[in-house]
């Protein structure tokens, strides 16, 4: 998956201030890079810190510890892909199943254009959940929630199109779609190939019932 | 997951030869528990040899490198999974479908035994893949391979049993399986609950041309 881009203001705000910000906007951007790509235990705040170019007594001028840094890249990325599901998942221009499609090639291409390095900072977190601060599980659940509820919405969106049936049990269908996604991210990270996102999609989509 | 317990030799072999023997037996059995629960890059050598009792310089009495240790751990944790499911899977006494279930139910009660702390060794380092040295991808894609190719003949004996269409493609079908299955493992883990499994397996025996 892509990063986002730190914002930069136009302009010139006070230097002090657009220091603090644009420091601390680099350094969850560095450290999604990094927690995407290696996970928690393996991302050393030193790596991260020499990225930015921020000595490592100042880190603690932005976060209160590696815990809450860690939380506020999570809630990061949670903001940034919710924006990206709701471009696909709430356009009205294109039917509510094709929208998924949408979504699965733009992750496709965002996984590609990393060398299939990077998968879902959210799966990478869980997998490792049982070694990191207790506090993270509720966030990643509830992580996970909100990306289930946007897929269900889309979902009962197909049902009012009349291209899903309406005895189907949305929520449940989108925790199901969610839970093989992280599997396909997961697999698709090892061989290094798009096919098991294609994979996940294309079953997904033939056992909805019509 | 449950892990093996090593073989001990009944008897009294050469004293030297069984302590060998039992010292490598144990660290590749300490090696399983730690990168079971927390993967490859957290888990620190120290920590193995701690709990196994040897000394950091014999470390390299029975292996060559950490590389070739979590490739024997590998090893190891295949051959024990690959007899689990050939138990389940092959047993021509339940009809074959019948026997995912049971392999799933297994699943289940070794993950609630170990407080869903521990999940898939292969699934874990799989995500982590990108900072294992490099030979370990093709190890983890053959072992999945392995796997589905279990699945795949449960699925084609199903065909013979008349429970699932001669059309069906049980190859693609076992790796759709796998994929969605590390899935629901590493959910179970973050939900510590085993909800995940059974919804996995309902919608992929549910997804099948009968």
């Amino acid at each position: 998956m892509s990063i986002p881009e730190p914002k930069r203001r136009r302009g010139r705000p006070p230097k002090i201030a657009r220091e603090n910000h644009d420091t601390k906007a680099e350094l969850i951007r560095s450290g999604l890079e990094h927690l995407t790509e290696y996970g928690f235990a393996s991302s050393g705040i030193d790596q991260i810190l020499k990225k930015v170019g921020v000595p490592k007594g100042s880190f603690y001028h932005y976060f209160a510890s590696k815990e809450s840094f860690g939380q506020e890249v999570i809630a990061c990325y949670d903001q940034y892909f919710g924006r990206k599901l709701d471009a696909y998942l709430l356009d009205e221009t294109v039917a509510p199943l094709v929208r998924l499609s949408g979504f699965v090639d733009d992750a496709k291409a965002g996984m590609a254009r990393h060398s299939f390095k990077r998968g879902c900072l959210i799966g990478n977190l869980g997998q490792e959940v049982d070694s990191l601060p207790e506090g993270f599980r509720q966030q990643l659940v509830d992580v996970f929630g909100s990306w289930q509820q946007r897929v269900a919405g889309c979902l009962k969106a197909a049902q009012e199109h009349g291209s899903l049936s309406r005895d189907a049990d949305c929520d449940e269908l989108a925790e199901h779609f969610w839970i093989g996604w992280e599997g396909a991210v997961s697999r698709a990270k090892l061989v290094q190939s798009s096919r098991p996102l294609d994979q996940h999609l294309r079953h997904f989509l033939g056992s909805l019932p019509g």
